[in-house]
């Protein structure tokens, strides 16, 4: 087990011939983009590349993956991991590479260190930002391919730039990636620009039923598996809708109660400014960061209305 | 009338000691952020320097001109306009200072030249990428209340980085002024983040009353006065809201209709992909970009959906 810097994984890659890239469980623009743009590069080097193909790819990232995806790993490839911090975040199919893993390329700092040899980056927002630095090490000249690739690894990361994971590396990279012919306003359009109407109705619904507390500082939604189907809304349409009730605006704790499928109820909470979600949590029992915690209790949605809101009445919220 | 190049406006700005800076009516995040960036550094050099109150501030904005206003005109202040291509777009109190304008900075390629002297680049997203540049040129050291109104001033003009104006310069200023200590997170928070609950109705009562043709392909929304009224929306919950039926996945052409206080009707056009905007509204006596235009008719709604349903239609998409 090895800690590569940038350099030394640019020469590991210049030594072999035959990759096989790996991605993660549930990929998300950057697991995708990274591997696009990596095998993209490889290939442009004269190296035989491929990537593994991940069964759960949602349809919006399959243009970038045309022509180098397969379901049969070739003889003696190298693999790569890209974005994969764990071995328990290999994709379904592809749980026994976790064992001959060559290198993992990595921004998360819980990278588990699983591979023979590992770049990690944690400062970076996207796994894209430290592909696009080992690509520039290899000379690879940086094709609009590898551009939009890239681009979407690092946009939809950072929330296009939203996020308080954006550093100016982030921001600088995504100039580059423009330089090289990214076709951002096409890209943004597609992740950031439309929403399906499934989703459209259910944040309609959740605005026609949050409840308000303590002049309109506390927003209270609630969403339940009853109404996910009467709306025609699946499990994909509820995207970060636990900081819905907090971006309304003058909410400052903004609190999501659903129903689980197991029985009992799950709260999350988000919070902005002096209200910290842990402690208000933890009341119940439950964690998480300052800004953003949950927990899980063993009751309906109206009991749990109630202990979240007597939660936050505690800690000396007059409500 | 002078053009002026980036280093004949720092020259400019060298060699006088009272400025007041003027933005545009109805000032917008690029407008308010220069305004305030330019005073504070000119104050930086020693200046005297006032920004103009603009009485159509938003309180949004409020933090960044704190200190800096003034209701009265300094005695022989030089006048700078920022972000103002033309003599109409000067503050509902400040017409009379369209005369009298020294330096005129500005963005927009419809500058008509109504200055003494004026620095332009249209190539700029925002105004706010020239007032950075002409800080720098000025050597003052951004800091960061500089930084955070430049940030206001160019993530707004461009919609956090996700229209088509955005070029690697804009992004390249962006990181700059992370570096120069903007708090880009808040920022975004405040700008992009929140909605007002009667934002987020209007959008609800959009999306259940929003009708598809061709398949989906055609999202068409109605918005009246009487329903804004009966949400309690004003027109500052409207803004972009043209935009909302073609954000919709699946819709190309998305058509807003709403009713005119002075009878008629107003249909907005938003487009993608091979449908242009200016030729179906052209069928109506109207215009605009391809991706965006409109036409007013002297007919209500109902009326005016199936002129507009006719005009896309004469252009051989079936409904």
């Amino acid at each position: 087990m090895k800690v590569f810097s940038i350099d030394q994984a640019a020469e590991f890659l210049r030594e072999h011939d035959n990759y096989l890239i790996i991605n993660h469980i549930r990929p998300d623009g950057d697991a995708v983009g990274c591997a696009a743009a990596l095998c993209l590069g490889l290939r442009a080097m004269g190296k035989q590349s491929m990537v593994w193909k991940n069964p759960q790819t949602t349809c919006r990232f399959f243009p970038y993956l045309e022509g180098l995806e397969t379901e049969a790993a070739p003889n003696n490839a190298c693999i790569v991991t890209v974005d994969t911090a764990t071995e328990g975040m290999f994709p379904l199919n592809g749980k026994d590479f976790a064992a001959c893993t060559s290198l993992s390329i990595d921004h998360h700092p819980s990278n588990s260190m699983y591979a023979l040899h590992t770049l990690v980056h944690p400062e970076c927002a996207a796994c894209g930002e430290i592909i696009l630095e080992l690509l520039k090490a290899l000379e690879v000249s940086i094709t609009p391919a590898m551009a939009d690739a890239l681009y979407v690894a690092i946009s939809t990361d950072c929330g296009c730039f939203q996020y308080s994971n954006v550093t100016p590396a982030t921001l600088r990279a995504a100039a580059e990636l423009k330089e090289a012919g990214a076709d951002t306003f096409a890209i943004n359009k597609v992740m950031f620009g439309t929403k399906t109407i499934a989703r459209l109705r259910l944040e309609a619904l959740l605005t026609n039923t949050v409840e308000f507390y303590a002049d309109g500082m506390i927003g209270l939604c609630v969403l339940t598996y009853a109404q996910m189907d009467a709306i025609g809304a699946t499990e994909d349409d509820t995207n970060d809708i636990s900081g819905f009730p907090r971006d309304i605006e003058g909410v400052k704790i903004g609190i999501m109660i659903r129903d689980l499928k197991e029985g009992g109820s799950k709260i999350s909470l988000r919070t902005s400014g002096e209200y910290n979600a842990t402690q208000i949590c933890g009341v119940l029992g439950g964690g998480g960061h300052a800004a953003a915690a949950g927990a899980t209790v063993n009751c309906g949605i109206e009991e749990a209305k109630a202990r979240i809101l007597g939660a936050i009445s505690d800690t000396g919220v007059a409500l």
